[in-house]
């Protein structure tokens, strides 16, 4: 495959929005090794497809198209051109609406054509991440399967879970296929890996013997290729990585929140599954607190190597989620992400020796964020020394200077 | 169509079946040109189709009879005389039930006979209306399209809300073709008359030019009787009469409520929908007052000819569709409908100089209604001067005495 | 059929699936006319094909399968012996785990195993019941057809209903077919028996001349075995058995909750279904406490040869169904059965001047049931006389002695 191109048509009207599209960015730039991408069609306001089609509000178009920038994509096109009279897409926004070029969608349209003109620089360059998510598709499939202990489980329910807590900690993440070359990740997170070859094992492995910060969800490494359980205590190909055995899978009713305290403090409730975990060297650093069965660790750490797999037992809830991507990190020693003000994204693109950073905030509120070299926006010209300054769903894209 | 006839079935567990079934009756009276119709399928009691099929209360049999009657029905029938021993229909209730004639059900039905008897002199007279509901069952059949920009969005229950509106302030309707000769009315309203033919287009400024006073709403005027767009700023036909352009269509998230607050100091919610006007010539009668988009005019009032175009660009709530309804009717001139007590429904029937004023009470308490000219009640014999009193889910038929 | 025997799989994440296992041993134990039968399948632990398969927590294994034994079971087997690698069940629980022989859940099956071996003596015993339950796979066929009353309105719901109410009360219960022999009961319930034969009319009009206490609920009676209904009011085969004639069935909107207040005081909800009911000799021992359509009668009792026959009129609420359960067993001076604690079940199987009494204990504190006579409990050898206890999800089988 020589080019990888994506049709994205986010629901805006979901506040969250922007860390869907961020999630599929992602991908879309990882299926390609890192190579820049297509956004080969998005709407200029509303698609006809749903059930209520909500346009998008004044400057979101805009925001979308630039974080689609951001995350490695060098075209942005639309569809449609001129919004169509007749035919089943006769009510899809087009960049000229029904109404003409009197409309808001023309102009914001014209803007951004003449932005994009601006930052001709950044084609080719590229997104580095210091942390990956492994993700394959023969998982997916074979997860979709009936006769499981949970139907409820879901793979892209995970994979979403630990994305969204990575990009609210202003995480820049990598998709991995589970067999690829690891080095370059200093943590890797596998949501549900159930269906594993024996080179994953040793890929896993090998990752963390070698320094890097694996975190590993339950239901992984159940089945081979094939889908045949492997027998002798789950997940047999990682009980000496994460120094336990599970015993039971034990999905949870769905209604039943359960409360988990971890060893150094902190509360938040998980859901759907409580695997009974049997500690084999693995130190539990969170475990349930409430007499339900089973009780006991919910997630372990084990140092193997020069590494450590941390094991999640359980589905926790978003406050857990951030809780175990800032540990993780901090374990990583990646660079301490100073808290950005909420609904602002910030991502860098690069290419030998250059640097662009774009700033995108999505709230209603002005926020002023941090550079660490003087700066030009390449949208307006401005320079800007140790701070931006960026408008209510503004952004800049940012060139460093020496 | 030489007979026009119905098989009604109003579920009376709901506490609104009346006016559901009113608006049913207007519109066989209609589609006969005014002809009067004949029930020709009720149940004396119960149904056997639906999941919980409730049986009538006591009275609620005759007062859909007479509603019928008061609407225009010359004919009453039922399904069925003997309720079945066997097939499919073996419960659903009958004339004759399967207890037989020791039963509730006999004795009303012997009653109602025995009533209708004395209206025979209503037979062959008319119902007369000011107001019209524009409705097309072309127009029906286009919305069905999936590909739209709401699906949520039903022609059926904007006419509902419409003549809901109109059934409460007790105005009686009228249902007319677009295409058709609106002369004899003063108000016109259409709800989502989403696909017209460019007759229509010139009907509706014949009518409002002649001094007619016509309500359209939003999502009107969109496309031609090929379902093709007509360009150029919705709703193309009409923005010359209506004095404005709406830019955009705007459906809303489903549970998104916004405020509307009238420039005479009205305040109510509404949903769905909210199409981003222009003004050219129009005054906002009605505005957004939230910050959501798009924001602006919610209602309009443009002077076109002799007469008056108002346009709703949102679904209004049941409390402002009863402001539009009075602000129109006051704009015509209608008599002033002094407020009935609630419950109370009452209609006219007339023929060469005769009228007849049917009152039902469906509430469950004594009414009294003044009555301009001495009138005798057909079911009873009694006459009454200035006012008649109502007893409660009872009913009277009055003939206006010289 | 030579032998009755049962796959069951209880969800134990139901708070009360014990309830609903002892109604289907009850059924299994009358299917063969008393004969002791076999659960030929049950899960060790979890199955596969529900959407979140919860795990049986430690302990309910073993009390779901004593409550087989108690309830007439003569054998008790496993699906499946060892968990499978491969297939569609590779995922459903075995009596060795996919983790093997360290797992709790194989300690739990050899646990069982050493048990049973002493119990063997109860081989070939029978459960004796002074209660029936009338239960017709034709009536529930009839049932299933879409053009009744109500299709909310379930045979299953109602007899499981009736059979909660009655192993709340710890009242041991019989299924029977309504043209069974009901001599050796004292009190025969007939929940919502839609078609009926000729014969089954005699029977029930046998049993209540011969002394025996009936109870009967409403829409019974109403169609013979052709499907075709008895005219003339229902339910026409038991008007003169039961003093009364139910000129019209109600159902009640799904929402509504009808109070009613019965002549000795007690007050409680029903729901569903309210008939009306004229009294030709019947008493109204309950009556609606609203002014909803139909009042009057919600239960009524009328003496009949030397016994009582009773009709509900309407679906009791659970504190209703006890209290139809405590009245109907007072009025056949069955023994008083003392109030057992919460969560705790005791049920009887005999042979021959032996009698042996399982009590299990399915709550989580420790009880004390008091015994008739020194007895000595099989799993253990313990011997207790004038009461035993019996732990948290614990449970004996006693021997009386002597």
């Amino acid at each position: 495959e020589d080019v990888v191109s994506n049709d994205l048509y986010p629901d805006t009207a979901d506040p969250s929005w922007m860390a869907g599209s961020a999630m599929a960015d992602d991908l879309m730039r990882s299926l390609g090794g890192g190579r820049p991408w297509v956004l080969m069609e998005q709407a200029p306001a509303h698609v006809n497809w749903r059930d209520q089609n909500v346009t998008k509000a004044p400057g979101v178009m805009r925001l979308r198209s630039l974080q689609a920038l951001a995350r490695g994509a060098d075209g942005l096109l639309f569809f449609q051109w001129r919004a169509s009279r007749a035919g089943a897409e006769r009510h899809h926004s087009g960049m000229v609406p029904h109404a003409g070029t009197r409309t808001r969608t023309w102009r914001e349209v014209v803007g951004l054509g003449a932005e994009l003109v601006r930052c001709d620089e950044l084609l080719g360059s590229r997104v580095a991440a210091d942390v990956a998510v492994l993700f394959d598709w023969h998982n997916l499939w074979a997860m979709e399967s009936r006769t499981k202990p949970s139907n409820t489980l879901a793979v892209m329910d995970g994979v979403r879970a630990v994305h969204r807590a990575l990009f609210d900690a202003n995480r820049t993440v990598d998709f991995a296929h589970p067999e690829a070359d690891l080095s370059a990740y200093r943590v890797v997170i596998a949501p549900t890996l159930y269906l594993t070859s024996e080179e994953t094992g040793n890929n896993l492995r090998r990752f963390v013997e070698g320094g890097g910060i694996l975190v590993l969800t339950f239901f992984s490494g159940i089945v081979d290729v094939n889908d045949h359980v492997r027998l002798g205590g789950y997940p047999a190909q990682w009980r000496a990585l994460l120094g336990l055995t599970v015993d039971e899978v034990a999905p949870q009713p769905e209604a039943r929140v359960r409360d988990v305290a971890t060893e150094d403090g902190e509360r938040f409730g998980s859901r759907l599954w409580s695997d009974l975990i049997t500690l084999e060297g693995a130190t539990a650093i969170a475990s349930y607190a409430d007499d339900a069965y089973p009780g006991g660790p919910a997630v372990t750490e084990h140092a193997f190597g020069r590494g450590l797999a941390l094991y999640l037992g359980t589905q926790l809830d978003p406050v857990g989620m951030r809780w175990m991507v800032r540990r993780a990190a901090a374990l990583a020693r990646l660079p301490d992400e100073a808290g950005l003000p909420a609904g602002v994204e910030v991502v860098r693109r690069s290419r030998e020796g250059a640097t662009w950073t774009i700033v995108l905030n999505y709230s209603g509120s002005s926020v002023e964020i941090s550079v660490d070299r003087p700066s030009v926006d390449l949208l307006t010209g401005a320079a800007w020394s140790t701070a931006v300054a960026v408008g209510p769903r503004d952004a800049v894209v940012l060139r460093a200077e020496g």
